[in-house]
């Protein structure tokens, strides 16, 4: 990925008609196959899986996107898991990145409600390698609760 | 998502052995696929697509997962098309959602670079509803530019 | 600042009474003395001011949390720029720091406003060196709008 | 801070003379007196103090340019008890806002060593109501860690 012409085929290289016909909602199944949830009580959640191939960027580490993906769906569950009533819209999310992922490594997120009020409410997200305990990314998410979608 | 049962279900429900097989980087193609490349310029890139339906969330509005991931991606395509010889690794990536943008709805992303010096570069990325002009959310992403992977 | 006993120092230094007498709202005071309003303008405001040494960090430099500090009040500006009833209480700030802005030097900062819904207005904010045009930072204000201060 | 007009007058009223003449680096002076560093070991720093009077925004709440501030000041001083030989220069600096703290409560800051590389060091820093517990905000602080200012 270091030249401007490899970058814009990159972009732009279409996988076809295979990958546009795939259903709605793909996107999570594709991230959350596989994972498994070791533990889910009011205000924390853990998770696990083995860092899977087809989630893999460059150099056989885990994509950033995921990372954030995961900031997003295991936060959100983190807010479920304390009984309110929705689950809102996202507001913010932010992850800071420490150190790679690699293909096959196992990886534990724990998530943590840090606030629940009325209207907002705010997660924690850290991923650790599983072997060694040293920690990955740490990243936050702040959703609006109110029932519509609308800001 | 509304109840903490239905919230494990999804996080852990298989797609099976289907899923699990897909290729390396098939994460990739897959928030990728159909994108356009309306510009690329030094320091400024262009992208566009309509909402694919695989990338939606509930309420089939663009998953905030695939939102962040493009943040990354095209976020680095504005930091390599200044040429500087490497994209590095991601430090930072956050996002601030203002409005949903729903499967089907033209969206573009503009992404510039802010800062591009000898170890770190940063660059923005704003995403519109090509239509209203609404912007939908904008983003930031820095990255360490070292040839190493090692932070 | 290089050494653990330097920090503990200049943790704890007690500059004594005459700083703990100082009124309420100080804060706002000493950042903000001497700033020019160049532009207020529905959705968009202008500042500038010589970087004062008093809000200087080591090495002559403007310290990070003025950046963050004017981030909060130029960002809340923008939005009550727009005839918002209230500007409500503050969920989330995020700064990148591109370069540094040395004592002396003029600073301009621009506040937009992002998105102004019901409950929920986002403004980013740029600092730029007024004589060279340079980015020196860049950050986003999201604040929640209800009259009430809870969350 | 409900109008514009009043907007202008707070962004630019001049406390004259007094304020212009505050000696370099007193910001930091007007934050940190008074605070008391209950521990320091490597990656791991505790203090705390009551909000004083002087560090208050509108409705006596302690500014969120303050708890920016501090996560930049208490953040760095955790990379430093690290044994680091330097501390850097900021990249990026996040804030969420959970509750409020006012004037006179008692809030403690941990602040924890994320990561430490050889470029790249990340801290983050909790805030609490020191009586009830409560957590009032999270921020994370990134740092590039080479000795010239230079990035």
């Amino acid at each position: 990925m270091m030249d401007p012409e490899a970058v814009k085929k990159y972009l732009t290289e279409s996988a076809g008609n295979a990958v546009a016909a795939l259903p709605a909602r793909f996107f999570d199944v594709l991230v959350l196959n596989g994972l498994r949830l070791d533990l889910f009580e009011p205000g924390r959640v853990l998770c696990s899986y083995a860092v899977p191939p087809r989630l893999s960027s460059s150099g056989n580490v885990l994509h950033g996107g995921v990372v954030a993906t995961l900031v997003d769906v295991v936060g959100s569950a983190a807010i479920i898991s304390s009984g309110l009533p929705t689950t809102g819209v996202s507001l913010d999310i932010n992850v800071s990145y420490l150190d790679p992922a690699f293909t096959g490594e196992e990886i534990e997120m724990e998530s943590k409600l840090l606030h629940a009020g009325k209207a907002v409410a705010v997660a924690s997200v850290e991923f650790r390698n599983k072997r060694t305990g040293k920690l990955l990314a740490q990243g936050r998410h702040t959703k609006y609760l109110a029932a519509s979608s609308k800001l």
